[in-house]
């Protein structure tokens, strides 16, 4: 028996004319032209499906901070951290689409202001593509999906570092500054072709961009709300064990997952033989770079505390991946391995530091995606030849001192419009019956 | 040093011939033919691979109503709801590839009484896809991949709403009823050429075929069952909390992404420019269909019941991805989130009415994937220049009224024959124990 | 409005120049080379990309594993598997990438000693590939990325096995031999080319080298383990269930998505019609073995027991997985749905006989991937004409020998450096305290 063609009809959608026409074209043999045409086609089509799984790799790093920050803290803070995530998720979805690809991507006069020109719209025309000399080589509509689900990775930076005591609309409404302004501008100074781009600072896949970014927002929101009660108490520090490890585990796992589409679709191509071995290279080097930062900071961790952390551990697979991601290209396995490695001894030895400093960061997410972030954007000078420290540090200054700047602005104006910390009998009870009316484990928690 | 290719061994598959046949023919410059063919073989080949990722996605939502209903039920009633969660998946799998599929797409003399003739067998010979004229351009397997999953979600919608009472082997019975027969039918009379897609019903990827369809089943479920003890009592609705939400917003969260596959893949193609366009547009409108219902569900509740309902959120983001699902491809994305918007106030607003009306259905699945269902096919008449209103609520009726008949008389006979619904101690005791012998969470739930 | 291509810069990778040449070659239509080169390079990205897609689904199967132990252990010994996990795969990348890549596909003098010839290096040259006539048709880097993480898929069997009683550090200990040297060797025999492949063994993509390998090594450190504490006390065996069985059946429904990758990728090529057509064939086969390993599994532990057992029909289904895996693409769907639904069966009659034989294997490994696997490699002998029941037997036979054999030294070896089995306190009190300091529920779990 044989398979027929079975498929849902499409009714107003011609696409399958290319082959009809091709079909027809091919044996009259004449017209080379046409299946020259047909490849430009399809090398247009794989990198766009290239761009749109990618994106969807980086999607599902929303839920892989959800469930990391939920395993992170209290039962009774967990409904409102979940709620944060999806919310920023969705927040960022939509100011991004609205005004922050804009400014990112719409140029600019001088590289330091952006421009602003709607141009979220029609895609690629068929004849522009052709005749575009492989300018134009995917989808427009990919590269904004690609695009939009990295504003939202910066912005799950933020919840966990002021998890289990902020508001959740103050957060909310932060949000909405983060991801329709505070990101594009820097955005667009680096990938958006600005003067720092202009300058030579390298950041592949976002190291600072999207990493340092969210951080530097966090640290600002951290400063301005002070420490969880009972977390310093008489000059101690104590710990604040999370509620659910298996989660914080499962979404270590998804975001080492989603990384793949974060650092792999940034080669923006993959239709020949060598973007092929480039993506490819990205791959293998993201992975190992995961690798050496969990079994440093593994070693670390048990030759410092007696104790094979697991948050430890999981928190140096992630400063490996932040580490590669300004460069996982140049550099081999072997040295993306080391370039990790260290980056899992930095982040125990930083979250200790901070946390001596009384800077409460629940799940760590300054040291990982600030400290290592500044280690991946140094480390790029190197692992790339092209790399100069100098450009590094200074983009590793600008965007630091933008995003902490206007966020703290930010943070301030929404603390004297609505507040931003919760009332101390909140705090005590937990933020999920105050805010959100649920408890994520009714039948569990002992209380 | 070199890296050579290395792989394992393939000692019966000859397709490494293709290749080689186009490197000797190459040379000779004469054999344009080859080139224009292996142009043809590698968009089959791109085409089809797309389909097989796009049903592994659509495969992975089967992991995500699992874990969104185990999350929204009570722990006594957990191991129950997973075990009709994997065991509906794989009956779906195989009633589909027994029967199903060829009910569903085995032509018919009139469009209305579907046709039998098992077809599930070779798939396409080389030769007939290059002759085709583009007529053959992917897999039949991989079709009949992507259409099985999609089985599998709308029996899915099912177990949610007939949860914590309904007994174990009533329902997979009544999945084996569903996935052979009744879905493959109405399927036919849509997706399959018959008689609602000459009419001009549109439903590009299942708002009514899918969601509507498995909606309408759990209402006639439901009905038969009645509600669970203690949810109305003395004319109070009584909320009975879900005892996991992070593990239902972790369901959440993979439904989301799957449905990149469910609607990204319905589009069929992407070898080409203008089809790659199409699958992009697809993406972010799913994309931001989702966010815009998730925050206004979100803001909904907040203004209505005060709390930031993350329950209600998560149904606002499953919302907004049914009603944009009959047509996530012509609409802007601006539309396409007012569109997801609207079904997110919908899904509050439906929720709370249906309990109102003392119909028990404890995840909501019939607002989710009914109601806003309804929603979604009535949009398209707004959305698609080619969309009639009058089509599309023939449409929807011609669905209900098929699925919720066939499915009452299914219900009825199956409770004729071994009842439907656990006795009064067994539902006191949780279904867990009765039913399965284990406990989802021994060591956890109090009592 | 016009979407323009916006993309991050890339500075130092020169790849878009390949369509650039394209274009500007094309007008001339004299050369028609090019045009044949470049579906030359498009076929290397389609298969390259294919291949990495695959990895990155196999990667998702360490979370699978994870998952699924995490919910069968008990709670106070959750943080230590959930370590553990993590760890070995982390393991598996650097040693695979250091040494086991090389001794599985660095060939060798007589098929049986694997050479040593360090080659993780440059991949293909543009040229090389242009002018190899389709023999190498992918990168390199890729087909590291997709072995690589099969490693870590047989290390994790073991994890489970020796659950809840091994200690941590001499566990990741025996991961560095297993990963680096015992797992590559068997490797290189049959899929390096070395003599098992030369005798006719069949193993498409690893009942054999990956499942039965890992349930050797597994088997052989529970023999010298023994059982935990209170498993068989006065002549009966006495249930211990699992924590969470939610994650336990997330655990497997990462597992079930992810061997897509695992068996489709093993097809190793995808760019033309019969590979395309053999890749979605996999697929369905992986997916209905799955299923009916399910069903099966699920009627016989009702049958059996009178009771649905969840954790009997989630290792129905990994072993309707594990069956098919040794020939996914030969037998029919329904024959592949037998081939998994004996697997059903036997999984669930050797769990219980293990059981009674004393053999303390929390999670059911053994029973999953070896006895299971033996049958996988076995049914081979049925489903594909070339099979011979001789040369499976002899494959089985030889994995099973020197894992089993060199596993069994290897534990002998770090039990006289540093001990295997935790103390009978920490074992009672739970390893998670005594291994990593942490509890995996601080607020859940019932003392």
């Amino acid at each position: 028996m044989k398979v027929t063609m079975k498929m849902k009809p499409r009714t107003y959608w011609g696409g399958a004319a290319f082959l009809a026409v091709l079909a027809v074209a091919l044996p009259a043999l004449a017209e080379e032209t046409s299946v020259a045409d047909s490849v430009i086609h399809l090398a247009y089509a794989l990198d766009t499906f290239y761009f749109l799984m990618s994106g969807a790799l980086v999607m599902w790093m929303a839920a892989g901070f959800a469930m990391l920050e939920a395993g992170l803290v209290r039962g009774k803070n967990t409904v409102e951290i979940l709620t944060k995530n999806v919310a920023l998720y969705s927040i960022a979805c939509i100011m991004y689409m609205v005004v922050g690809y804009n400014i990112m991507y719409g140029g600019g006069p001088n590289g330091v202001i952006p421009g602003l020109s709607f141009f979220l719209g029609a895609d690629n025309a068929v004849d522009d593509v052709l005749k575009s000399g492989g300018d134009i080589y995917y989808s427009g509509m990919s590269d904004f999906f690609f695009q939009v689900v990295f504003v939202a990775t910066a912005m799950s930076i933020v919840s966990g570092a002021v998890a289990e005591r902020m508001k959740l609309w103050s957060f909310l409404l932060f949000a909405v500054v983060m991801t329709g302004v505070i990101y594009p501008v820097q955005g667009y100074w680096k990938w958006g072709g600005g003067f720092l781009d202009a300058l030579g600072f390298l950041d592949f896949a976002g190291s600072g961009v999207v990493h340092l970014c969210g951080a530097s927002a966090a640290i600002a929101g951290v400063l301005l709300l002070g420490a969880r009660k009972g977390k310093y108490t008489d000059g101690r520090v104590n710990a604040i064990p999370g509620a659910n490890l298996p989660m914080a585990t499962l979404g270590t796992f998804i975001l080492w997952l989603g990384w793949f589409g974060f650092n792999g679709g940034s080669e923006l191509m993959v239709s020949n033989i060598e973007e092929a071995n480039a993506v490819s290279m990205i791959f293998v080097n993201t992975n190992t770079a995961a690798a050496g930062g969990l079994v440093a900071a593994l070693l670390f961790s048990r030759a410092w505390f007696g104790k094979a952390d697991l948050t430890m551990a999981l928190n140096g697979a992630l400063a490996g991946l932040v580490a590669i991601t300004a460069e996982p290209l140049t550099p081999s396995p072997l040295l993306s391995t080391i370039v990790g490695a260290i980056g899992g001894l930095i982040v125990v030895a930083s979250i200790v530091f901070i946390d001596k400093a009384k800077i409460d960061d629940p799940v760590g997410a300054i040291s990982v995606h600030g400290v290592v972030g500044i280690w991946g954007l140094l480390a790029v000078s190197f692992t790339n030849p092209e790399g100069s420290l100098v450009a590094q540090l200074i983009g590793a200054g600008v965007i630091f001192a933008w995003v902490f700047g206007t966020s703290f602005i930010t943070w301030l104006i929404i603390k004297a419009i609505m507040g931003i910390r919760v009332s101390e009998e909140e705090e005590m009870e937990g933020c999920d019956i105050s805010e959100c009316g649920l408890d994520a484990y009714p039948e569990f928690t002992k209380d």
